[in-house]
């Protein structure tokens, strides 16, 4: 078919994946940002962890969400490759622990949820749980899943600007593009542009770095505290994140406690590292906490909402997306995520 | 005396409240520091506190530092009289607290040492505590101590940049200024510059921003753990402080935790605030806890060394190197902190 002039609006990481994809399938892209991938692929941890993100009740994300992971090891290497950058991507799979017997009562649920989806979850005795990352807090117990892993924001956001143009302009109304496509992939601020049900849930994010960092991803819970720990190949470990329903831009100081709390409880080295940045961004949320993909108006298509699976999504959101340009319609997967179930308009 | 020329080498809130006092006494005087007030004054609490900060086996600094509360007052007046900057002086009177038994067994020894020295400590019933401070956690218990206040270092350094001419340059050697007095006032650098034994103490501080804010400053111990919440005028409030022998200039992850778990054990509302700046500062440190004024050779002058008391010192500093300056002897209360005691020099 014809090759079409494409405008996204937005150049996160959702924006930026869709735009490289409809620019290799021969599309003339241009995105509009005002300030590119500063906005949530900024705060993003960027853990592909549809496991660990898989919650009861949300059996149709889970298995969205598990399809994009399966697709991130081939994007990963594709992406490294066209841009000359290393994303930070790790595989050496997610160290689910807790420390008090609440916390571990807790993951045994959640574990068992986890293993019904079908779940490499991977049991560990403490010696087991030792070796293989001797930081651990001697307390902790847990398990290893394999299958969830780890890329670098950050860097994503840097190899795909690497590959798309990138207008740094603000688009006020979607009606002033002239474009045979627009997509609509703005995050939080798709609400106004777009009319459409999203929220900014707000987290805050701390980044360390010091002498001795974990060897896996963590997650869990210490104390009854929620928390991650991401450790980079750079030496940084990120350590997230707080849930707020607020958008003033900063984080709590009772939020940035507890994180500190949690993370210095599971890994007590940590203690002794660098607090080298504390970043907040604005979570794109919806109703049932899935994503928002579709066509929205005859040429103007939408890609938000991905709340707290906006990396993990990209690769997999961004082929979906190219294949509504290219005329096709949305994989099976994707059906539950259409605008039209939050709107009501057909 | 005829006016002479006078370098300050250093913009903190010591460096320009010398330079400002010697104009006053008609001398003609330039401040170099190639990004002035961004040191240890940027960090710095304010705290007008000498029995609160005043420790066992320090008398001759108490001394010292009683005498420099005692001119606060009309300093303040005169230099936002001058200036035309409101300085954030103010003279609620500072709450000393403790939540547990062991908090508050560590308080009565700080009480009764600072009534020795003839403080105003004021004891307060739980009723009464609470009634002048309503958001203080309920457990807590405490004294009042009148005379220990506070003043906004940013805006006295503000103030004073007002009043004194600034060259944005970084001194190298104090031989290169052609000056008929140099005045080494450069905090930590002093070291380097002026063959001092001067070492940085880190200090990691936050500031809060919020719907409600303690109306008095308030120090003491949360379950150990030993913080100070200094409220502004304009709703911020300060929590200080670590102190740590470190100079990387970065906050630790266990220090953030500690000094956010004190604050919101002692004013849970705090939790609520958001957190909206970690800054972290060198505190010129000495062997003895106090400063070095006096002359280091002839023409040349330093006043460094103030540790946790520079914006305290200020004024008191301010008139005593201008005396030198003026060719008279030192304030009696001046003569145990000399260079020489350090240096071994005479």
């Amino acid at each position: 078919m014809a090759p079409l002039s494409v405008s996204v609006v937005g150049g996160g990481v959702i924006g930026l994946s869709i735009a490289w994809e409809c620019a290799r399938r021969g599309h003339a892209v241009t995105v509009y940002d005002p300030d590119p991938g500063r906005g949530a692929s900024h705060v993003a941890a960027g853990m592909l962890a549809p496991v660990g993100e898989s919650y009861f009740g949300e059996r149709e994300l889970t298995a969205l969400l598990l399809e994009c992971a399966r697709r991130w090891p081939g994007y990963a290497a594709e992406l490294a490759a066209a841009s000359g950058h290393e994303l930070g991507h790790r595989t050496e799979g997610t160290l689910q622990v807790g420390l008090t017997a609440d916390d571990l009562a807790e993951l045994r649920r959640l574990w068992t949820h986890q293993r019904e989806l079908g779940a490499d979850v991977v049991a560990l005795d403490a010696d087991g749980l030792r070796e293989r990352e001797p930081l651990l807090n001697p307390r902790a117990r847990g398990v290893l899943v394999e299958s969830d892993h780890q890329v670098d924001p950050r860097r994503v956001v840097a190899a795909l600007r690497e590959l798309v143009p990138v207008r740094r302009e603000a688009v006020r109304r979607l009606s002033d593009l002239e474009a045979d496509v627009v997509v609509l992939a703005a995050g939080c601020a798709s609400a106004a542009l777009g009319g459409l049900p999203v929220r900014p849930v707000q987290g805050a994010v701390l980044r360390l770095r010091g002498q001795a960092a974990p060897r896996h991803v963590i997650r869990g819970y210490a104390d009854g505290r929620a928390v991650y720990l991401v450790p980079r190949r750079d030496g940084e470990v990120l350590v997230g994140a707080t849930v707020e329903e607020r958008a003033d831009g900063h984080a709590t100081a009772g939020g940035v406690r507890d994180l500190l709390r949690a993370a210095t409880d599971l890994v007590p080295e940590l203690a002794e590292h660098a607090l080298v940045e504390v970043s907040v961004g604005q979570r794109p949320g919806t109703a049932d906490n899935g994503p928002i993909v579709g066509e929205l108006a005859p040429g103007v298509l939408v890609a938000t909402g991905h709340y707290r699976h906006g990396v993990l999504a990209a690769p997999y959101t961004a082929s979906a997306v190219a294949d509504l340009v290219d005329g096709a319609t949305l994989p099976l997967l994707w059906e539950p995520f259409s605008p039209q179930r939050l709107t009501g308009r057909r």
